[in-house]
């Protein structure tokens, strides 16, 4: 892996280019942003999530606010930086939903555009009413696969933790 | 890693969550598209190279064309799915230009959008015109520096390849 470079898709990879990490910053645009809830959505086990989050962290995509102190837990939230990973989340969402989906399976989320409060579609510009996308714009309401794989998710790790 | 999921970003990742699969994505995207021009532009090991071309084709993103046959060598080349992810690589080019580049780097490719004559900028609409950036009416023009790095590159994989 080439690190002196001027590529922007080359030093993307750097921070991005890890499955586990594109699964974490997916959970956080979600909106889920404790560690218990990102180890059970990711399926990473804590050492993994742990050393993806400090890296996160290093590159400047997180920060983490104390939302508990007795035991001291945190929560992550993204940076300016990581707020303007969203693009590339939303082109991914629209190629993985086009061409990596099983007839059967649905969206797994749809996007509501708060700009016309109609169905934004897969992006960038709003089938709807074709303004931008922006992620502050948006509502997100899951598919009902999603929603009952998500839910079997939290149970499982549930079970698994005690 | 979840494989039974609707999730499009996790299906996504099962295909393209792999650093060195994006740099030949990127490579196949600027026309370079045959083995040891891959091998010299990655850096890969041609095993590991090897093994990212043949997941490639077999998730459907490349197709194989013969250009010689004494001895027998390919060419590979995006199918429709693969060209389909041009927004993605986009997105990913245009966060990395914005927040992943040291300040004297200056871009390292720029793209000129053929529907209005001017420079595209970082997309998804072009800068210029407004009008939504497709690859096909893109031509890249390599910044100085991305240029030196890859005649380096280049030479330096000549000189390992004897």
């Amino acid at each position: 892996m080439v690190e002196k470079t001027v590529c922007p898709i080359a030093k993307s990879q750097l921070v991005v280019g890890d499955r586990w990490t594109m699964l974490i910053l997916r959970e956080l645009f979600m909106g889920n942003c404790r560690f218990e809830g990102l180890q059970a959505q990711t399926e990473a086990t804590p050492q993994m999530l742990a050393a993806r989050i400090k890296k996160l962290e290093a590159d400047g995509m997180t920060e983490r606010f104390p939302y508990n102190t007795r035991p001291l837990r945190y929560e992550y939230k993204l940076t300016a930086k990581g707020q303007a990973f969203f693009p590339v989340v939303l082109a991914l969402r629209a190629w993985g939903e086009t061409w990596c989906k099983l007839p059967d399976e649905g969206l797994a989320v749809r996007l509501i555009h708060l700009h016309c409060g109609q169905d934004a579609g897969l992006g960038p510009t709003c089938q709807s009413c074709g303004a931008p996308l922006y992620q502050n714009e948006l509502i997100q309401e899951l598919g009902s696969k999603f929603k009952k794989e998500r839910a079997a998710r939290n149970k499982a790790f549930r079970t698994r933790t005690g």
